[in-house]
């Protein structure tokens, strides 16, 4: 089974050009919205998100972009092929962590963006409500959920996406299924850790099964 | 206190040129989407509506219309200005019933273009899950949500819309509030027998207030 | 497959020994709570409940009932097994309609009670949010839910019940199944028209799965 | 305006006699559930804390205590009389970090028994779903909810409590207050930096108002 991308360090996560003791004299006025180019405000060098890893649980989002017909239901589910630190290919979903200062919807549509690029056209949820919440410990089978990297709690929400979807980074293609086809089960199937359960929660929530 | 369109006989609701007698020979097939021109099937006239409306509680949709940004954050809330049936104007939201063998998504999406016209653009929910169901009794004090005309079960979304709202039939105007702005108390004090609150529900779990 | 109770007409939607004619005279008052014994205040005669499902969506509440552990956690989900009316036996789940002037909390007590006896003690929910909203459609294929009597919105919720369960009436018994054991597809398969959908959409909502 | 607790450093958030240097051997298994006596697994020292509350958004829960009649429906909220760090007196909700390793469960079930005492009875929530996710910023007027202290993301949780609850450590008291009441509004405005928009919501979600 691959190691995915969300298994394993995350390039977001920090910022190698960093040092913490740059990053300790930052007020909080220096991660308003809006800040300079570059990586984002809230950014970790390595050895901060490490530590933050093992000693408190990490905010993420997660998201199952879906196609929505004219009526609002959905129509396709969007996944992400991607390569993980092993050099073999997994089937995963958007998720990132919430940044410092940064907001879930900023959160959202930063991690969109960085999956499926500038042209996806999400529509951002209109409550903050998630359909679930889904803790993933470094422990195996605590819960279904499974990191080996952290305590992640990842607020999950059903994204519909109207425009075009263009693989980002790491990921090599994003690959869409019908929630009553055949492929459904399959796909699952090939997201470990957790994140296919997640699928089949967010269609379930959608009425979409 | 004006009375409201949505305590009165609603037109929508009946078929006057359709007499029960005829209507009972009609079979689930005769109902399926895409009815012929004309009433919509599932129409009762008059004397059937009122009868139900005695009998069993009537299933409703009720749709607080939004404008959001775009990072999915509710910017404003539409209201309906319509004349009730004793020629006073008052502030109402999108309320409607769900015909025989209509879909949710399908109610919504008919009383939302009966109210803001063709154009509006409606982003109908991903999920069937409310945000709430409103309880209408027609018996005063029971609960805050009143309907002299009927028992209701009021199924609450709320819908971004993003295309240009004409008021259509009875509706006079559609008014727009800020979430935050002065004009919003204002606005829920003249909304009567709960749809009011039904308005303020809506902006905090959008998470607007 | 057999037929289900819930598919059947219902004994507790009609009172055979109150015409019609009778029911008109009565005024919303009659329907308050605490009505007086013997049938509930709100059921309809066979005739005018089967002229009500050839008219308009009948509203539902259906309920998973739940065993949960200390911290809140469902170890168990309840079924119950019905003879339908083709005298086969059948699986499905605590489903009822709501009554003239009743609210939804009443119509969830009522059924639990019917289907689970007086001393089930369910915690009735604390929201009126239901987890999902089934449409059921007397046209095979509009849906997966399906019910060849009527149009039913049926408002679905999960309550933990902490008492015992009696099988009452035309239930023949209460099982129980660990949402994580083997036996839950098995469950799941044997309740047809979309009740075993419920079931698995309720445990994944309560991330059970 | 007084200083509430849960805008000072929480005694709950570090451990002063564990040192950074002992808490980064700590392996994943030491964190499990069922801990020896003593702090819970999980507490940082202050110097952990305050760096990480400088660095990423911390995880919350916040739960508004009820007392619910044997309908389930609200009949009364609770809320938190605490002396805060200037000594002055402020009300509040139940709030705290989750910790490392502890699930949603554990950590609701850990701050209502700090704050309400072991004999409160809570119900847990069914499902992890929460009513709504409040935002808290170091940084005033980025959104209602304000935190000096850090950037924190509350799962809100509406819990009704059956038993006797009795103030613990800095709680001076536990007021209730009727959601139809007078009082309600006053209580509200007593409740600083958008705890008491997360009553006004939490009691807007369970229909109570």
């Amino acid at each position: 089974m691959p190691v995915l991308n969300d298994e394993i360090p995350d390039d977001d996560d920090f910022d190698a050009g960093r040092s913490r003791g740059e990053f300790s004299g930052v007020t909080p006025e220096d991660f308003m919205r809006g800040g300079e180019g570059g990586n984002p405000p809230g950014w970790l060098d390595r050895g901060d998100i490490e530590r933050a890893r093992r000693q408190l649980p990490i905010a993420y989002v997660e998201v199952v972009p879906v196609r929505v017909d004219e009526m609002g239901a959905v129509s396709q589910a969007g996944t992400l092929l991607c390569v993980g630190e092993d050099g073999n290919i997994g089937r995963t979903l958007i998720t990132g962590r919430v940044l410092y200062h940064e907001t879930i919807r900023e959160a959202l549509a930063r991690n969109i963006s960085k999956d499926l690029g500038e042209l996806a056209l999400p529509m951002l949820p209109t409550s903050p409500q998630p359909f679930t919440v889904a803790e993933f410990f470094p422990t195996p089978g605590v819960s279904e959920f499974y990191d080996p990297r952290q305590h992640a709690i990842a607020l999950c929400y059903v994204v519909p996406v109207a425009g075009d979807c263009k693989p980002q980074d790491e990921t090599l293609d994003v690959e869409w299924v019908d929630p009553r086809g055949d492929m459904l089960e399959t796909f699952i199937g090939q997201m470990p850790n957790g994140h296919g359960s997640i699928l089949r929660q967010a269609l379930s929530w959608a009425g979409a099964l």
